[in-house]
């Protein structure tokens, strides 16, 4: 059986180079663009993460109007519209016509979206759907609005921007027009509405206005017009830096010398850790940092690991605010009751700061439809205040509410109760598991500070729900034994002879001591009353709304 | 509250591209680089696809050694050597230290690696960890071998090569060492170890040996000696092919006109059909394909959904056939009886060739070591033979075994049997669910016949699988007669006055011949010797073997 071999020569011929565009149109699964539904409900977030990061970055309380039409057979239009600071000429190209282009990705910072590849995924998914451009209308707060179209071209990976137009009235902020087809809208718990209805939860400094292909509307008025503290930067943690992070960060540095770039460009490293680190190593930290090799910077890791700093700084993480998620709660999900925890920060893995916060609302709206009648328990994930709809089963938050003892804090069946457990998790490094990013992985610490997050929030409701619960058991004996009462009472009468009425008022009176019912509603009324906040709630319409006139105006002057 | 907004121009500052090398550095997991096992596995998959895929194109019979040994804690070095064409001076740069760039990104053909991005991804990951060079031997047929190392400049994703040297021993083929820390050996099911061993199973032309970290030795032989057929490049069916993938096409056609380009490039396109087209087109078919504009294009995609064309073509998938994959179960997973079935080609989505095989192994050493003692089913999933290990759960293979009514073929509990189902996916067009392409997606015609070729297996493997259950509870039956027939001997003796020997003896007998055992047993030893192939099997040592001396010789002269 002789056969030829064929050379590596001749195998060479075929080595070719190709553009990161054309990957990501071969696997845009990677960019969570895959499963009709998902793939829109991905569009939709891409955009949205970007113009609620936008609006925060320029201090502007955000207004975003999110538009689907339905053009065709599994062929719509998406149309995210917002009041952010809007993009200028050089960087409009760039933020929606080249993969791994934009501000964020160098920083260590906590935002919503990271890679640069979002909106520009967006635009190369449209292309390849429908080979149309992407629509924009972009206008900063100074320069005149333009509108263009923009395509990407995929071998080169670059921005074709055309019909780009100066218009003549006023607009502020960004408008995104894309089509794309193989997509399919539904009114899910993963569809695009669901992920607004998180998005104005977690994120109640935002107005958030839908409007549906089946003419659905939904608008969720911003319950608070304080826009979030600023995420700061932050400082890497000595105890949380590879030493290929360290290199990299070496390159980017102004330091001149080694000493004063470990004392600068990390958290919590003073100079008597410098001297400290100084005995460790074998090297001269007067070297010039841009001229370490793998070997020191190896060797300023270990020393790292030797010393005691203090815990990392986390002045850079941005909670919600317990105050916050409760009004959110309330009027997003209207639950009869809501406890919500801003825990304090902790530290995973020796040097990354997070922060767990979590609500749990129960009765009214709370909790999902179960499968046959009645209510169940549903789970709402949050990483940074952007809303994690998919691979639900999977991650340390589904994991940590699955690990609690529910029964402790009144609940019997997860499957049979109006129950709704928020949970928003805070990173500037959020360690997601799996390439879709939808799960975070459940390391130690994580793990039990979601535990006890979840224990602690489960305390507080447990007298609520158990008593609700009291309640519901006892009306439902009462009515029971009301239902005989009538019989009862004419068996009595033939044979004591008192009057039917009087004693069926007997009998009722009866009921109602031995279950102690009416004291019981008494007190639960008195609970519902008290008010929950001291702010007044603004009044959340989530459909059938008139169409609503009001225009994009800054509520913050 | 006036707070000063930030400035569109400020803003622009920011805005920075990054390379997709950098890219991946951040975004490791899209390449499989998660968990501390996985990314062992990855690690070796990426090299070992490399190497298979290398040696069938060049017509060689591989002969691939792997070896992990461990260096430090969670510190390991990964060799992986094979015997294939090699890589030339200016190849083996791009091949190892620039992502993106390869062979087999640009055809439809039928192989285990796609992207150029595996090898490239193990460089970077390596550099990365531990800050040091992949090291690679590469010879050709025809040159001298050359030793070098490659690292990656993440800034511009091209290699760095240094330490290249002219070898004077010959050698032919492509070894790779390179170190990697953060991550684990473990002899699990989702270990190196499986990996290799499955690829084995699904490529019974390779030899591959294996040596661990803690001196564990694995030779899986070859049983074949026969090269696949080559996967021949497939042109794509006219009702596989969207319209942004047609206006792809047009611009690397060699055809000067449509009509040609139309019928060249294209599957099952004859005169006739591009007459059709012709009508239902408004433009002339006599136009440059690079001049084909959207519209054009479309319009082309919609003529030929209303055309009946043939089926697509098969010849380009490669099965591994019934009796290969017989001869593999029966060496490898050693059951006491295996069935396999290799389908005819089907077709899904209307444009996309597949083929599936099955195997089912039971007995013996099939299945996995259950949770208590005993074992229970074992799914084995393969793409294109490379073994699919991780995400079991999910998927069209995993979902078709499950939605099989087992009892039928007399499986009564899965989690209770010495089972073991192999189901190989072959198809140039893999519908990967998900970003970790470790699962299938249930595209209907998929899931149609998976489950048509596990019930037809599962037939074939019943009235086995039957027999050897009823043989089971049989002896069973009779183990728990025989323990009683000395104490019920012992009673009759009393009554009877016979000797208890006697007694015995009348009572086995009595006991044989209710049960019918002794009949069945002969039955079964029949069907077992019955010669499976006439082909001899070659030995299979999975551990402990001696140190093989064998030298990589080629074994197909």
């Amino acid at each position: 059986m002789a056969m030829e071999h064929i050379q590596a020569e001749e195998l060479a011929k075929e080595f070719k180079e190709h553009s990161v565009a054309e990957f990501f149109k071969k696997n845009k699964q990677m960019l969570g663009l895959y499963g009709k539904i998902r793939t829109m409900t991905t569009i939709v977030h891409e955009y949205v993460t970007n113009s609620l990061d936008a609006c925060e970055e320029s201090n502007i309380l955000p207004n975003i109007e999110v538009q689907i039409k339905e053009l065709g057979n599994e062929y719509y239009e998406i149309i995210v519209t917002d009041n952010g600071p809007g993009l200028t000429e050089k960087t409009v190209g760039k933020a929606f016509g080249q993969l791994l282009a934009g501000t964020k990705f160098h920083r260590m910072i906590q935002m919503r979206g990271q890679q640069g590849i979002g909106a520009s995924g967006g635009t190369m998914l449209s292309q390849m759907t429908t080979g149309k451009a992407v629509k924009v209308l972009t206008g900063t707060e100074k320069g005149k609005a333009i509108s263009l179209e923009i395509t990407i071209d995929p071998k080169k990976n670059v921005p074709k921007i055309t019909n780009m137009q100066t218009v003549e009235r006023k607009f502020q902020g960004t408008k995104v027009q894309a089509k794309f087809k193989d997509v399919i809208y539904r009114d899910s718990s993963t569809g695009p509405l669901e992920y607004l209805r998180r998005t104005a939860i977690a994120n109640p400094h935002a107005r958030i206005k839908f409007k549906g292909p089946k003419g659905q509307k939904a608008l969720f008025k911003r319950t608070i017009k304080i826009i979030p503290k600023k995420a700061k930067e932050m400082k890497p943690h000595p105890h949380g830096v590879t030493v290929d992070e360290l290199i990299s960060m070496s390159k980017y540095t102004d330091a001149k010398k080694v000493a004063s770039f470990l004392k600068n460009d990390f958290d919590r490293t003073g100079s008597t850790s410098i001297e400290k680190i100084e005995k460790k190593v074998k090297f001269d930290l007067n070297k010039d940092p841009k001229q370490l090799s793998w070997q020191e910077s190896e060797e300023i890791i270990k020393a790292f690991k030797k010393i005691d700093f203090i815990a990392p700084n986390t002045d850079g993480l941005s909670p919600i605010g317990e105050n916050r998620i409760k009004k959110s709660l309330n009027a997003i999900v209207a639950p009869e009751f809501v406890h919500t925890i801003t825990r304090k920060p902790k530290v995973y893995a020796g040097g990354f700061p997070f922060q767990i916060e979590v609500g749990i609302a129960y009765g009214g709206n709370a909790g999902k439809k179960a499968d046959g009648e009645g209510r169940s328990l549903e789970i709402m994930r949050f990483a940074n205040r952007a809303p994690l709809l998919f691979d639900a089963g999977s991650g340390a938050i589904s994991k940590a509410v699955q690990s609690v003892e529910w029964k402790r804090y009144g609940v019997r069946d997860l499957d049979s109760i109006p129950l709704t457990v928020f949970v928003n998790f805070i990173s500037a490094h959020v360690p997601y598991m799996g390439a879709g990013k939808q799960a975070i992985a459940d390391e130690d610490e994580i793990m039990e500070e979601l535990r006890l997050s979840l224990m602690d929030c489960g305390r507080k409701t447990a007298t609520y729900i158990k008593r609700k619960l009291r309640e519901k058991e006892r009306l439902m004996q009462q009515d029971m034994f009301y239902k005989y009462i009538p019989e009862i009472a004419r068996a009595l009468k033939n044979i004591t002879g008192e009057k039917e009425e009087f004693l069926t008022t007997k009998l009722e009176k009866l009921v109602k001591e031995k279950l102690g019912l009416e004291k019981l509603q008494e007190n639960l009324k008195q609970e519902e009353t008290e008010p929950l906040e001291n702010e007044v709630i603004e009044e959340v319409e989530t459909s059938g709304e008139k169409e609503d006139k009001e225009k994009n105006t800054k509520e913050n002057k």
